[in-house]
């Protein structure tokens, strides 16, 4: 079990599928399981109030784990979103950036299942949780 | 059961707190269980191929079970939306309008439940499902 | 698209493969993307005080997208449950059957998607709502 | 933040309400957000084969947070389970227990969020992943 791609690798791979990606998310550490990503917290993403946009955390979330399972199985698989649970729990924080933890509970052949906690940055008490589960299509041998 | 405000007044009422309301969502039905709304497709709602992205799919359906209990409760409730589930079954077309068709299936004094269906504008299948619930605060008496 | 089994069919296989299918359920109709489940509620589904219990309806919500693909893909498969969400809206009546209105959203190779209505007997609004996700394992050539 | 009642106490209580708590479950331990819970697995719990059902993972799940929710708000409170998401990741395995993780993630005025990790007894990788929420009714004073 050890990784395929770096996070500077997933973050480029992800760069050239998504350009906006650079200005919307940053991973702040990558281990075998365990991915923390970070929304790099701008105008477009709050609502008036100066908070985070319920959009924009199901897009932190969805990233992250697309970045966990990237980094897991590699360039060769495209792996597709296929379902999502939320529970928004707390107001985030007014104009502080929002982190992700990911920590991926599965990675079989067809599904990855990851789970995670989101946190307001520099506060303790999580502002959302949520679960992504991604279809990974059959190896197309794209290497 | 009547609804308290009407599918203008909605939007209207939305558009004061989230200016970029209009230049996303319209709504095509409001009935008194049942909303239409629709995402007017744009290029920031899409991903590179022309799909729309999750991220955009996700705040059509919260902005139309708010609009959904918003008809219904009036202006005096500030409803905060605290799950959601989701379920991306198909593809969307290419660069076409998504079009949620929510049902309320509860609205208790504490909670509001919305089951939605996506489509991508005239096509059979869905694209999507989702359930969001809102809290609706106690009665602030602003009427 | 037609069906792979009869209702009758379907309640055999499951009672070959869990006995205690037959004192629990019982199929009311069943269409091309629809299915209508009951659970014969008897005193091992109630809570104190009469009414159905959780796990009751996680059961029926399960069996009835379980039943929904076995009728459209025949014995060939084994799908396996991969996630399930469900709202529980209110009180299920005391001593009355539930009813699973079951509409199949999505039936792929690799993934089937139920959505889920549960309501009390005789009763119009529903008490539970539910999504479960089946996977469906490649094809094992039993036909 | 301190607990309202003990392990003991809850599973008393418990088991007031629904005589069969104590053939079911166990606490293994309880902190301030923290409780752990064992389906002591019996044939009943069972699918042929041996693997633990659905509906029992469900029950854990649901006991779990509920007995977490108790803990810290005591008997004055009827808490109910308003919603639901699961994962099923891996095949429980065989004539084990079931221990469910349960962190309790938010404990509001009118809403409860219990995550859980669900684990086949001595097993590292998880069976199922769940999160229960329970809406908590106003303070009825009776204590």
């Amino acid at each position: 079990m050890t990784l395929a791609m770096t996070a500077s690798e997933v973050m480029d791979y992800m760069a050239e599928e998504f350009p906006q990606v650079r200005d919307d998310f940053a991973i702040d550490a990558l281990g075998e399981d365990r991915l923390t990503m970070r929304l790099l917290v701008d105008d477009r993403h709050l609502r008036p109030g100066g908070t985070v946009s319920g959009p924009s955390m199901f897009a932190l979330a969805d990233c992250a784990v697309y970045a966990m399972v990237l980094a897991r199985v590699g360039r060769k698989a495209l792996a597709v979103t296929t379902s999502c649970s939320m529970d928004f729990m707390r107001k985030p924080a007014a104009g502080v950036d929002v982190i992700a933890e990911c920590r991926l509970l599965k990675l079989g052949r067809a599904l990855a299942v990851g789970d995670l906690l989101l946190y307001s940055a520099g506060q303790e008490a999580p502002v959302a949780r949520a679960t992504m589960t991604y279809s990974i299509p059959p190896d197309t041998g794209v290497k």
